[in-house]
C-alpha cells in the first residue's frame, strides 16, 4: 500500500457516541471519567477529559440505539485541511462543508466506505479553564482526582464489513500509515491499524461479522498509568458497570487494557501504551497470522466471547 | 520566531557520550540499565537499549573529560534529509558528508552555535534480534528484565553560553517547534525546549552560566512507567551511584524525573510523561517567569543547587 | 529495654485531631481523602476510612490551636484489655473508665509521660455500610473512588520532651516492640519507633525542641499503593494544600511518604510499607547514628527544614 | 470453630519443594525471581529471597515428581513453640524431634491430616549479607534490581483430600485464624484461608478432587507492588515460563495476582495485597456460597479451568 509521506491530520478530534440510556451515560462519563460537561444543545451534551485542549472530546447523544456518530480528526494547518479535503474528495466520499459545532471552525463532512460519519478540520478554540484552572499552567484544566481521571481520548476501533477497502480509504483520504493488522488464513485482514504521528495507532478497522455497516467496536481513552487502569476497574466494579475484559496486555501494539460497557452499551476502552511510540518513519508493519493471534493476549488470555459478538448498534 | 511547517525530523537518533571512566560507565550503561553492547570500534562502545529500532542508541567513547559528542537526527524521508541539509548550510553550520557508522548511512554533519557536534541521517539498518529475540515480534528485542529497562532514548539538554541563538538554530535547521521555556527577569531564557512530532521535548538548551561552550547538562531514557523510576532510585542506591534530585514531578512539562550521575560524571535523567502528549499542532508555548520557577517542581522540591553547577566537562 | 512477650494491643485506634479550621479541615478529610462523616457530637466530627472495620478513624474536633486529642488503642481480647489497665495503673498515668463513644465500648483513659490523651479499648461496633455497600464484601465499604482514596489510618508520631521515657512508657503499658531508632552523638534518642504485630511502626516518639509537651508531629494514612501517593501530590497541588516533604523514600522504614499540612495545621502523611513486614518476633532493633541521618532519606533527600521546626500545636 | 487465643507462631517459614526439572527450577528461582543459593546439600539447593531474614526460604529438591515437601514455621517464642509441641502431640500427629537444617535450631516435625509434612522451630540464624550487603542497614540483602525482585515467601495453599479436617488441625495445632472460605451448596468447604498475626492469609486449604493427598496447589511470593507483578508477567512471557492466569485481582481476600508454573511443574504466585491487613482481632470469617464464586475473580476473570485440573504432583 503507497502511504502519502504526510502528517496532514494532527489527532484524532471529538467523537458523537450514541445512547438509548443518556442519563445514565451521562453519569458514566461525567461521574465516573471525571468528565467535564462544556455544553448542551438539543439532545447532545459535550463532555471534555481534564486534558483536553480543545473545548470538548466527546458529543453524547441520546438516540434509540447505541453507536456511533461523527468521528473528527484535526487537520495540523488549513493547507493541510485544503489537502486532505481533496484527497477526500477525490475518493468519492465527501459530503461537503458545514459550520463547526462548539468551538470547532469549519468542517468538511464525509463517510468512510462502511458509512462511518466522519469529519476533518483545523480551526478550533482552545478551552479557557475557569473554576477548573490547573495549578500548573501547561495543563488544560485541573487534575479532577476522581474517578477515571482519563487524560485524553486515545483511539476508536470501528467495525467495517470491508476491512481493507476502510484500511485503504483512511490511508489515501487522511494519509494515516498502518501499524499493525491481523491478517486471516484466508488472506481477509480480521483487524488493521492506523496511526498518526508517533501514536502507534489512532484508528482500527475490525471485522464486522454481521455485515451490518457503521457499527462501532470501541472508543479508547488514556489514563497515565497502568495502576490507573488498576484503580478504574475498582471503580467500575464498584459501581455495577460491566467489565468484559481486562485489565490485560494486549499483544497487538502491547497497549495494557481494559474494556467496560458504559451504560449506554457502547464498549469502551482504557488505554496505556507506556513509553513505547513508533519513532521510525519508515516502521515496516507488524502482522500477526490467525495462529498466532490464538495464542492470545500478551500475557496469554484469551480474548473473550463477546469481543466479537457485541459492537454497537446491537443487531 | 517563524515555526516552519514541517516534520522532517523523525526524531533523536544515536548520542555519543564522553567518559574518563569508560570501564565504570560502560558497567552503568550495560548492567544497571541493561542496554546491549552491539559494537566495540576503537575507544568507543556502541549500546542499544532494548525497544531501540536502530542498531544503538548510545556510542561511549572513553576521553580524558566526560561530556556528550555527536548528537544524531533521523531524518523523516530522503527528501527531508536534502531539505534539513539545504537548511543546515543555509545557517553556514554545516560541516559536510561523511559515511555514516554502525549501520546508519550517509551522514551530514554540523554543529550548534555553541559549538555542540550534530548530525542528520535518513538510512539505517533495523536491529535483527539474535539471542535477545522477544516474545512479541513489536518489539525491537527481550525485555531485558533486569536494572532499569529503559526501552528508549528520551531526549537531551545541552549546556548553551547563548541559549537564544541555539534554539533559534535548532527551529531553522531541524524544524523544530518550541513547547515551553523559562524567561528571567532579564528578558533572557534560562532554558527552552523543543520537541518533534508529538513528544513535549527532545532537545532543551540550558543557560551555561561557564560561558564555556559545547558542554552538557543531561541525557535523559524512557523506561514504561513511573514505578520505574522508583525501582531504579533503589538499583542506583545499591550500586552506589550518586543520586542527585528526584524521583519527583517536573512542572515544565510535567515529568516525572530522577537525575543521577554516571561513573563518568556525565547527568543522566530517567523520565516519564505519563499519557501526556502535545496534539496540538499549533500549541502556544508556555512560557514561565523567574518567579513562577522559585516555587519549585510540580509538587514543591527546590531545584538542587548542583542542577546549576554540574555540567559536563566539569570547567 | 525488657519488652514483655504480648499481642494484648491488636492496633492504633482511632485518633482525635484539633482544628482551629474545623470546616477546611472537614473539607480535608472528607473531600480530599474520601473519608466518611458518620456522626458530629459538639464541635466534633467523627471520620472514617473506607475499609476501617470499627465505626470512625478521625474524630475532628473545632479548637483553638490544632494539636492532638485522645489516641485509642484496640486491645486483642477482654482479658488482654484487663492486663494493659493493669499495667497502665501500675505506671501511675491511669486517668480511669469512661463510657466510649460512637460504637467504642468502655474504654480505660492515660497520659503518656509527655502528657498526651491515650485511651485503651476491647468492645467495639462493626461499621454496616447502607449506601456504601461494597462490591466485595471482604472490605468494610465501597471503595470511594476519588481524592486520595486512603484505606486506612497507619501510625501516629508524637513529639516528646523525653522520647525516651515516653518509649519506655509505651513497651510497658502497651507492649509494644521497638523497630527503630535514632540516637545522637550525645547518646539521647532523636526519635523512636514502636510497633504492633508485623507493621513496622505504629506509635513514634520524635524530640520536641520546645519542650512543651503534648505536641504532635504527624498522623499518617495508609494508600495502597505508590502510585496513589504520586496521585495524591497531584490532588494536593491541585487544591492548594502545603505539600512541605516528599513523595520520597524514608530510610528509617523504608516507607515511600508524602508530607502535607491540612487547613488546621496538622502535618498528615501518608505511607506505603510495600510488602514488608517484620516477621522475626525477635527482631532485633535498628539504630542509626546522627552521622547516618546526615545522608538524608533513602534516595538522598535531605530533611526539610519545617520537619524539625513545625508541630501542632504551634508554639 | 473454637480458635484459640494466642500468636504462638510468628509466620510461615521455609519451604521444600521437590521438582523433576532441577536444572531449570534452579534456573528459575535463582536468575529470574532473583532469589540467593545459600547452600547445597545432597540433592537440595537452599535459596532466599534479598528481604529474607533467616538463612533460607525454599528448599528445592531433585526428585522424580513434582510437590511440596516439608513445610516450616517460626514459633514467636521458646515457650510457644512448646505449647505448639503439646498442641500437635495432642493431636497424635506429631513426629517428635529433630536438628533443624542451614540455620534452624531443634525442629519439632509433624503432619497434616493430609500428609503434607511440616515442622516448628523456634531458633534461627539471622543471614549476614557479605557480597550482598544492602546500602540500608534495615534489609536483609541488597535489593538485587533484576528479575522478579520477590521480597518474600507469601504463602502456601495446599490440596487436600478434607479440607475440613486439615483447616481445623492448623487452628488447633499452630492456633492460626480462619479469615475467609467457599462452602458448597453442598455444605463441604471448597476451600479455606488461615493467618498469622495482620497477615490475611499464609496458609490455605483447597479441594482436592484427586483424592490423592499430600499435594500442592501453588506456594506464593510477595513482590512489593502491583507493578512489580506485571512486569513480571513480561519476564515470564520472554522466558518462556507458561503464564497460567492473571495479572488479575482476587476477589477473595483481593490480592492482587500472578499464577506461572515453574519449570518443574509447580505453580507459583506472585501476590500483592497492597496496604490491606487484617487488624480487627475478631474478625469474622468471611464466607462465599458457590453461586458468589461463580461471578469469577474480582474484576469478572472467570477461574481457569487448570486451577481446578492442575497440582502437584500430577495424578
Amino acid at each position: 500500500m503507497a502511504v502519502p509521506e504526510n502528517f496532514d491530520v494532527a489527532h484524532l478530534g471529538p467523537v458523537e457516541l450514541l445512547t438509548p440510556s443518556f442519563d445514565e451515560s451521562l453519569w458514566f462519563f461525567r461521574d465516573l471519567l471525571a468528565m467535564r460537561e462544556v455544553a448542551r444543545i438539543g439532545d447532545s451534551a459535550y463532555l471534555r477529559t481534564w486534558d483536553e485542549y480543545q473545548l470538548y472530546t466527546v458529543k453524547l447523544t441520546a438516540t434509540d440505539a447505541a453507536g456511533v456518530g461523527r468521528t473528527s480528526f484535526r487537520a495540523s494547518s488549513r493547507d493541510a485541511l485544503e489537502r486532505r479535503v481533496a484527497a477526500i474528495e477525490a475518493t468519492g466520499l465527501g459530503d461537503g462543508w458545514t459550520d463547526g459545532e462548539v468551538g470547532t471552525g469549519p468542517t468538511f463532512l464525509f463517510r468512510d466506505p462502511d458509512g462511518h460519519a466522519m469529519a476533518v478540520y483545523y480551526e478550533t478554540d482552545r478551552y479557557v479553564a475557569t473554576d477548573d484552572r490547573p495549578a500548573l499552567k501547561n495543563q488544560a484544566s485541573a487534575f479532577p482526582g476522581r474517578g477515571v481521571n482519563a487524560r485524553r481520548l486515545d483511539h476508536i476501533n470501528y467495525l467495517a464489513k470491508d476491512v481493507e477497502a476502510c484500511g485503504a480509504f483512511v490511508a489515501d483520504a487522511l494519509g494515516m500509515r498502518e501499524s499493525e493488522r491481523i491478517r486471516l488464513d484466508n488472506g481477509r485482514f480480521a483487524a488493521w491499524w492506523f496511526h498518526f504521528g508517533l501514536k502507534s495507532y489512532d484508528v482500527v478497522y475490525s471485522d464486522d461479522w454481521t455485515r451490518h455497516g457503521n457499527r462501532l467496536h470501541h472508543i479508547a481513552f488514556a489514563p497515565d498509568t497502568r495502576e490507573d487502569i488498576l484503580k478504574a476497574a475498582d471503580i467500575f466494579l464498584e459501581n455495577g458497570i460491566h467489565i468484559e475484559s481486562g485489565p490485560h496486555k494486549h499483544a497487538i501494539n502491547q497497549t495494557f487494557f481494559l474494556y467496560v460497557w458504559e451504560p449506554g452499551g457502547n464498549r469502551i476502552e482504557f488505554a496505556n501504551a507506556g513509553a513505547r511510540l513508533l519513532l521510525d518513519p519508515d516502521q515496516p508493519v507488524v502482522e500477526w497470522s490467525e495462529q498466532e493471534r490464538r495464542k492470545g493476549q500478551a500475557w496469554g488470555m484469551k480474548t473473550i466471547e463477546s469481543f466479537h459478538t457485541h459492537g454497537t448498534p446491537v443487531v
